[in-house]
C-alpha cells in the first residue's frame, strides 16, 4: 500500500483541500500509475458539491487521467514501466454480463465501478480519482496513449472525448452525412473535431453568435445560429445526426425538425429532467431521441488510436492543483477553452 | 362527377349530419370505389371537433376505408370492377422526393394529401373521407384486400393496423425478442396481434388490471400491470422494443427503464406535448424514444397480405352511419372493443 497526496472535497459547500489517501498494493492484474495530468469534468463539480445527492465524502474527483506506468502486477504482460497510459470514467465492471461480454462495460448490468465515489474494497472503502499523485487500476481498465499525442491535451479524451466519439461511431457518422453538434464547450468542441475527422459535413449549432469563429477553427464547415428562426428553417430536414452537448435543461424537441426522416438526436450533456417531450416531430419523420454514456474500454482504446492517427487532442488550459477551486468557478460561466487540465506531476508532491 | 351521400361535421361543437358531396370524374389513373365499410379513428374526432385548430368545415371524416371497385381509369390495368380494395390515411403525395422514392409516402417531403381535410383540386376544394357512399382515388394509393379477410374487420387495418405494423417491422421484431405493447385500445390490440404473429414474446403493459384477460386472448404471452412497482422492477431491462399506444399525454420516460441496452420505445398514440423528458434512462443504456406515422403504400399492402396469411383483422363493433355521434361519445370513455366500423353500404343510401 502507498500513501498518496491528493485534493479532496469534504462537504458540499467547502473548497477542495490537500488530503492523503492510501492506494492498494499492486495486485497480480493491477497497474500502478503515476499520474501526470488530470482533466476537470463538470461531473467533478456535481460530485464535489453533492448536486445529485449521492456524494460520499471525502471525494477525490478526476476521471480524465493520463500517467506513466510505475509498476505492473505479475499477470500483466503487455505493459511496461515508463509507458504512457490513461484511465477514464470507470475502473471496474462485472466482466460477465451481456454488456461486458459485448465490450460495453459502461452499460454493465451489474453496475460499473466509477473511478471515484463508488464503494470499493480499496483502502478507505471508496474509489478515489485522479486529483492524486498515483492510482492502482486493474489492467483491463487501463488504456494506452499514442506517443504522438500531447499527454495533457489527451487527458480530456478519457471523458469528453469518448462521450462524443462513441455516439458518432455508433450512429455510423461518415462522409456524405450532415452532422450537427449542439453546444460548444468541453464536449461540443470534441464533437466538432471528431465529426470533421470522420468526414461528415459538420455544422455547429449554437445560440451564441460569438462562438462561430472558434467553431470553424475547430473544424465546423458551417455555423447555425439557432436563435435566427429564418436560418433554422433553412436547415430543417438537413441533418442525419445531431449530437446534443448542452449541459443544462433546455428545449430538446425544438431541435428535432432539423433532422431528416429517420434521423437521431443523441443527448450527452444534460442528465436528468431536461425538456418537455413533444412527440410530433418524432412521429412525423420517424425521428429518435437517444442518449449515450462514455464508451467501453475497447472503444476508448480505438478512440485514442484514432486521435493518434488524426492528431486530435482537447483544447486545454493547464492549471496547478492549487487552482482547482477557481477553475470550478470559471467553469460555471463557461470561462475556459475548452477544458481545464491539472498538471499533477508539477504541482502535487 | 358523381353526387354522393355522406356524413359531415359542420362545426366543432355540432354533431355529424347527413350531407352531399360531389366526387370528381374518374381520371385515367383513378379508381372509383363504392365504400362498404369505414372504421372510426380517434383522429376523426379530433378533426370533427377542431381539437388541433386546423379543421376545414364541412369535414367528411374517415380514413379506414374498405370498398369495391366500381370503375377504373383508362391507364389502370391491374384492378377490375368488383374487386375488394381499400384506402388508408392519404390519397396523394409528390411521388418524386427522397421519401416517396423510398416508398415512404407518409413522410413525403412536400406533404402528403390526407384522405380528408386537405386542400385538393377535387370538387369542394378539400379531400373528403370515407363516411361517404363512394370515393375516387389515384390508383397508386389504392390497396387490395385479401379475399380471406372479413371486409368490416379489415377496415381498421388501414390506420390502426399499419400504425402498429410499420414500427414493429421497422425495428425488426422477430422470434427471440421481447416486445411490450403499452395501452390496450384500437392501436394496442392490433399491436399485440402483430407482435404475436411476428413471433416475439409479447407483453401487454397496462395500468388496468381488468384488461389482462382480453390481452391474453388477443395474443399476449404475459401482462405487466405497470402500477405494480415490484412487478415493473422485475421487468426492468427485459424489453427489446416498446410500442407505446397511449393516446393521451403521460409519463413517457417512466417506461424507459423496461428497455434493454440499445432498446427503443416508439410512440404512436399521443401526438404533441406528451411528457417530461428525463434523459437519464436514455443515457444509462443508450436507449431511444422514437415516433412513427402509419406506413407507406408498399408497406401497407405488405401488411394487408400479412393479415391475409395470418388471418388477422381488427376486433370491431359494427354500427350504422346514423350512430356515429354516439360512437364518438363512447370512444371518449374507451367503451369499444376495439374499433367501431360503420356499415356504409347498409346505412347510407
Amino acid at each position: 500500500m502507498t500513501d498518496v497526496s491528493c485534493y479532496a472535497a469534504y462537504a458540499a459547500d467547502a473548497p477542495l483541500k490537500p488530503h492523503q489517501i492510501t492506494r492498494r498494493a499492486t495486485g497480480a492484474k493491477d497497474v500502478h500509475i503515476d499520474i501526470d495530468f488530470c482533466g476537470v469534468c463538470h461531473t467533478d463539480i456535481h460530485y464535489a458539491r453533492n448536486d445529485w445527492g449521492r456524494s460520499n465524502y471525502p471525494i477525490v474527483p478526476g476521471h480524465e487521467i493520463v500517467g506513466t506506468v510505475r509498476a505492473i502486477g505479475s499477470e500483466v504482460h503487455d505493459l511496461r514501466p515508463g509507458q504512457r497510459v490513461a484511465v477514464g470514467c470507470f475502473v471496474g465492471s462485472c466482466q460477465h454480463c451481456a454488456s461486458c461480454d459485448a465490450d460495453m462495460e459502461q452499460y454493465c448490468l451489474n453496475g460499473f465501478t466509477a473511478t471515484y465515489n463508488t464503494p470499493s474494497k480499496d483502502p478507505g472503502g471508496f474509489t478515489y480519482g485522479g486529483y492524486s499523485k498515483s492510482i492502482v487500476v486493474d489492467r483491463h481498465f487501463v488504456l494506452t496513449v499514442p506517443d504522438s499525442l500531447d499527454p495533457a491535451g489527451a487527458a480530456p479524451l478519457l471523458c469528453a472525448g469518448i462521450t462524443t466519439y462513441s455516439p458518432l461511431k455508433h450512429w455510423n457518422v461518415k462522409p456524405g452525412m450532415t452532422v450537427g453538434v449542439i453546444g460548444l464547450g468541453g464536449l461540443g468542441h470534441m464533437g466538432i473535431k471528431f465529426s470533421h475527422a470522420m468526414g461528415a459535413r459538420t455544422i455547429m449549432i449554437t445560440n451564441s453568435a460569438h462562438k462561430a469563429e472558434d467553431a470553424k477553427r475547430l473544424g465546423a464547415d458551417e455555423v447555425l445560429l439557432f436563435t435566427d428562426k429564418a436560418a433554422a428553417a433553412r436547415y430543417a430536414g438537413q441533418f442525419d445526426f445531431l449530437l446534443n452537448t448542452i449541459p443544462v435543461p433546455h428545449d430538446v424537441t425544438g431541435y428535432m425538425e432539423l433532422l431528416k426522416v429517420d434521423g437521431t438526436m443523441c443527448v450527452v450533456g444534460s442528465i436528468g429532467p431536461t425538456s418537455e417531450l413533444n412527440s410530433r416531430p418524432l412521429i412525423f419523420g420517424r425521428r429518435s431521441i437517444a442518449g449515450s454514456l462514455v464508451g467501453g474500454i475497447k472503444e476508448t482504446q480505438e478512440m485514442l488510436d484514432f486521435c493518434g492517427d488524426h492528431q486530435i487532442v482537447s483544447d486545454i488550459e493547464i492549471i496547478p492543483m492549487q487552482e482547482v477551486n477557481q477553475a470550478y468557478e470559471r467553469m460555471q460561466t463557461s470561462d475556459v477553452k475548452y477544458r481545464f487540465v491539472i498538471d499533477i506531476r508539477q504541482s502535487l508532491s
